[in-house]
């Protein structure tokens, strides 16, 4: 029997990945040559040369769309992950925390080749996170990992600027997007970082003026896209081109842009910060929670800005408690 | 060339766990038909069911004596661990997070047969924790695994009830208790659990007659010991058998017992308790690092109530900081 109508708030496609992390201090980022505050990819023998430098560590699933899709199932929502891992330990706590918190999940898994992508995070004194990736199995989610079903029978579909790294993705992602559209779907997606905006500015130019209607980023990835200092500029050549943009700015809460209005939403201060991973993924997950509710966008940005604020009290990007209590 | 003098502070026995813990409410543990506060030991099956069942997790090194020693090795001390592990990947996060604070390990991984030991722990709102394991490869620790240049060259070695749950371990506890007798070196103890304490008291009785200079226990422990509601008549029945025996009491901090001598130690209380884990094991590390030290009793259990309230404040049971400050 086919489905009918929407069964899914979002449909989310990314890096299905599992964080390993651990608290450091800024020399052992320079010493380990990573970008302080943003991901660098690794191959699996530098990812092992880090990980045996490592301190003692905690693991905690990750993947910046699937933190999204938790924080949104635990917010309340429906929602579907698609994203390549392996049939091993590390494959089995991330679909385990997905399906934890009630997303779907059912891709099919590897069952040789690369293990589970994993992300060394290393959380400095001032709670910024620098990360090392190992793609792993990631790399292999193709086009027949889209399940239509899904896709068309979800309100929203999102995309991490992260699977362009990923020459195989970019196929899934094009189907996936054709799908969305076709059902009349909308489409949203996040720049993820500021060296991978460096690394794929052109195709994302044309994505974002193409084919997105919801577009997060933070500051310094739009700063990254303009290739501008200067956010006032940034902002002003993002807004005719978006039509809902989120652009988030840390302590100072976010800006909502559409092409007729900008608004900025303050949040409230967080008394301590531990670890910033998963901030902008969980302002993702409130924002899209509220938008696919029919919020109005100032309400929705500010569930962004409290699950934001609520994901940085704690180590790692998945929320250790439900986060329903937020809705207010 | 034969190794010669102390080279290590402790060797520790013990169960090769990673911990997989969670929040829960009280429900959960009733409906999972496990024991407030305890720990039960479930097969593969069971083990796999319940980790179904469970929410959002974090995994997290474990087992009582490598956790011991890691916080030793945290606070300065040089300890080597043996235990057994699977070479699979939560196999890799448990020697990673041993060598990571500076931990010997050399026990040869197992190629095949059961995984390496897992553990759910479920935190309830009252920071307690209730855990199920999994035993897995721990069970095939053998004589084999007791290097006895290891035993030898270690000023104490300390071994966990909980060994007595694999009966393979038996024979390899006794070479090690044999080793460590034969070079007139310590035998440190912990009587693990309450209900393992139960399924083993007359071989915990003869143990601790015949072979413990030093006995770790939280009261409930020495309750089931001495099958007495009573704390007080078994600590008067311990106080004669043990040369050393650290009692410990939560928030009223922990007690010292020598044959002539009982002292009460007081710990500062903790703002914001947030899981016990592993609280146990570190009053031990903090005991042990002093005791090692030539330190007066008094001061080892100051340590040790320091260790303790370190951790609680915290998810799971292997310090995220170095310990070395809590060293006045």
């Amino acid at each position: 029997m086919p489905l009918s109508g929407l069964i899914f708030d979002v449909a989310g496609i990314g890096n299905a990945i599992v964080d390993v992390l651990c608290f450091a201090d800024e020399a052992t980022i320079v010493k380990n040559e990573l970008v302080k505050g943003s991901m660098t990819l690794v191959d699996e023998a530098r990812a092992d040369a880090l990980y045996k430098k490592m301190g003692q560590a905690t693991e905690c699933s990750g993947g910046s769309v699937a933190n999204t899709l938790a924080g949104m199932a635990s917010l309340g929502s429906k929602t579907a992950f698609i994203g390549k891992v392996k049939n091993d330990q590390l494959g089995s706590i991330f679909i385990h925390d997905l399906h934890a918190v009630g997303v779907h999940f059912s891709t099919p898994l590897m069952e040789r080749g690369p293990s589970t992508a994993s992300c060394l995070v290393y959380v400095t004194p001032d709670a910024q996170r620098t990360m090392a990736t190992y793609i792993g199995a990631c790399a292999r989610v193709s086009e027949a990992d889209i399940d239509e079903q899904i896709i068309e029978h979800s309100a929203v579909t999102y995309i991490e600027g992260y699977l362009w790294d990923t020459p195989s993705a970019k196929a899934a992602i094009r189907k996936a997007i054709d799908l969305a559209k076709k059902s009349e779907r909308k489409i949203a997606f996040t720049l993820s970082d500021t060296f991978c905006v460096d690394r794929h500015r052109k195709e994302f130019m044309e994505l974002i003026d193409k084919d997105i209607d919801i577009l997060f980023a933070n500051e310094a990835e739009l700063k990254s896209l303009y290739q501008t200092q200067d956010i006032e500029s940034a902002i002003t050549e993002l807004q005719g081109i978006c039509s809902i943009a989120a652009v988030t700015r840390s302590e100072r809460g976010s800006v909502v842009l559409t092409p007729e209005n900008r608004e900025a939403v303050a949040t409230t201060p967080v008394a301590r910060v531990v670890d910033t991973t998963g901030a902008g993924d969980l302002y993702a997950a409130g924002f899209l929670f509220g938008l696919t509710r029919n919020w109005d966008l100032k309400a929705c940005a500010a569930l962004g800005n409290s699950c934001a604020g609520e994901i940085i009290q704690q180590l790692g990007a998945r929320s250790m408690r439900p986060l329903k209590d937020l809705v207010a």
